[in-house]
């Protein structure tokens, strides 16, 4: 490639401050270093973690400004620093905000998706090798976000983030699986690990929680209740004056088998415990909380028998099983474009940012 | 028997007001009913649910005075009532106060040891048949308390919750099967599921704590750590300035596999899971908060990967398996002896209880 070991200047959405629009620049994108892959990206999603990441109301300690975000996309190779081995140019990949590099304590555990391995640096908005960004305007360092930042033209991720993929799949369609569809199946099917017969109660019904739907389908849940349409039974919590969950155990005779929150609300997280059958009832965390909120429940909820556990990426291993992921698209075996609503482009940013704070945007799709 | 259909009046120990002495009154024992069991307590350990109910910081809605109080006992059944087909008079029994009917959806589930049958009954002090007490002093009823009543010569018991034991063994040690002992071997390899090499984590350390370190160990726990000896390595918060979970993470080099809360105190529970590594740490309740308490976390601890679960008598099915561990500990597979610090009789039950409060009595074994 001409540009390889070379600076590619192109266009990337920053975000300069909380809450005000994103700003398109032309952004200077360094070469790949030691275990580095640039990536031109070119179908990116917005999901709510770079809203909320946007508004402020960030995970400590992400969400360092200036900065490019962006996590939900999938490109090709333009270029690999020294030692990658697993990924070449032209290569199709969807970046994984979710790393695995499958060497350190956590990947040879087989008990967690988590990588240790480059966290220390991606939580801060740089690379690992020199803990610097690769990206700059007018000299100017900005920040990386999530070791993805995919709302960028090319962007810099660690080798250990890149998933390569099957070229014939639709990069407008399979960049969904770099984070809310893989989420809400991968809790039903790895994290709480469905049986068919089970009852499962959703609370949220964006694209995480319609995973979560299509994924208890899958598994054989006959009873799949939430709010909205595409499940079982639905249950307007405005039309009770009793707590949700108090309804919940009535309507199921004791309570559910499984409940999913996919919302990020502590009070909504109780709810999704207190609905869960005593003895064996689990309740997964999906939605990501605001900083420093704190959920509670009476220990009686746990001592006697359910059980509270939390999920990232849907228990996932990312450069594993999101190839997977795609071949089951590929083979009918998932559903992507049924939560794609909008199609923009990156310079309609703004745009497909109000889009997502409306009601009728599951996934907006920006061409980059 | 001469007793058996007729009324026996014995001494009991009678919990006439929270915080009152318990009072050695003659009480008047009605013949079981059908599906009861009548059972001449000949030993009964006092364990700190009994004196958590005397103090009057409840479990809502058990705890009803005046009561008599006791649910950790051996005996031998004295008469049945109507319909009784699994024990008969001259078995030696252990009173269950979690009962086991074989039958409910609790019991049929595979998933828990907890048992729907009589709850309704034994969490209001009375039995199911009549939802009436079969204790009463000069025509005052008595009401049960946890469906088992053992500080009295003769309680009555539904025939769900007696397990039949090896008439071999010394009910004067295994009455403590009843309770600790199995809750904090259960908690480990019923609940947590602790595997060997792991690491493990004990706050308190009472007959529970001790038990729960004893089933570490024979699970092949590779690190224990509490406060106490008995265990491999020792902590004692006062000696940190940093908060305990903070301090265990750092000694075992990003948190313990397994955490056991053995107190009853919502800040520790959070501790105890705080302390548990990321991505697969397994924190289990075991301890009884007081009523309306709240524990509380960060949804982030969840999401990260982290268990939070809890335990009534250690997961273990009682009538099945209470004569399993009886059987274990005559093949000296499990301890009870060494939890037994005192002795003494019914007649001193309030010295029992004040030895209970003093930090060198584990168990006190009363001769009834």
């Amino acid at each position: 490639m001409a540009t390889q070991g070379k600076v590619i200047t192109c266009k990337a959405a920053v975000a300069y401050e909380a809450n005000k629009p994103l700003v398109i620049e032309d952004v200077e994108v360094a070469p790949p270093q030691a275990g580095e892959v640039r990536v031109q990206i070119l179908f990116t999603a917005l999901c709510h973690t770079d809203a909320y990441t946007w508004s402020g109301k960030v995970l400590d300690p992400e969400g360092l400004f200036p900065c490019i975000l962006g996590h939900e996309a999938a490109g090709i190779v333009e270029s690999v620093g020294e030692g990658v081995t697993e990924v070449q140019p032209g290569d199709h990949v969807i970046p994984c905000y979710q790393a695995e590099c499958k060497e350190c304590k956590f990947c040879k555990s087989g008990k967690t998706n988590l990588c240790g391995k480059i966290r220390g640096a991606t939580g801060f908005g740089v690379m690992m090798s020199d803990r610097k960004s690769r990206f700059s305007v007018r000299g100017t360092p900005i920040y990386h976000f999530m070791g993805t930042s995919t709302f960028s033209q090319y962007t810099v991720v660690h080798d250990v983030s890149v998933a390569k993929i099957d070229p014939k799949a639709p990069l407008e369609k399979v960049c969904l699986l770099g984070c809310g569809v893989p989420t809400g199946l991968g809790a039903v099917w790895n994290t709480a690990k469905v049986e068919a017969g089970s009852s499962v109660a959703i609370f949220g019904l964006g694209t995480v929680g319609l995973a979560v739907a299509e994924g208890a389908k899958a598994a054989g849940a006959s009873r799949i209740i939430a709010k909205r349409f595409g499940v079982t039974e639905f249950v307007n919590p405005k039309e009770h004056e009793k707590p949700i969950q108090q309804v919940l155990v009535e309507m199921t005779d004791g309570g559910v088998d499984y409940s999913f929150e996919c919302i990020g609300n502590v009070s909504i997280m109780r709810a999704a415990l207190e609905c869960c059958h005593k003895g064996w009832g689990t309740s997964v965390i999906v939605g990501v909380a605001a900083s420093g909120q704190e959920m509670a429940t009476r220990p009686f909820q746990l001592v006697t028998g359910r059980v509270w556990k939390g999920t990232a990426f849907g228990g996932f291993k990312s450069r594993s099983q999101v190839p997977q992921l795609v071949d089951k698209y590929l083979k009918k075996e998932i559903k992507i474009d049924e939560y794609i609503t909008h199609n923009l482009t990156l310079e309609e940013i703004n745009k497909a940012f109000e889009l997502l704070h409306g009601g009728d945007c599951l996934r907006c799709v920006l061409k980059v």
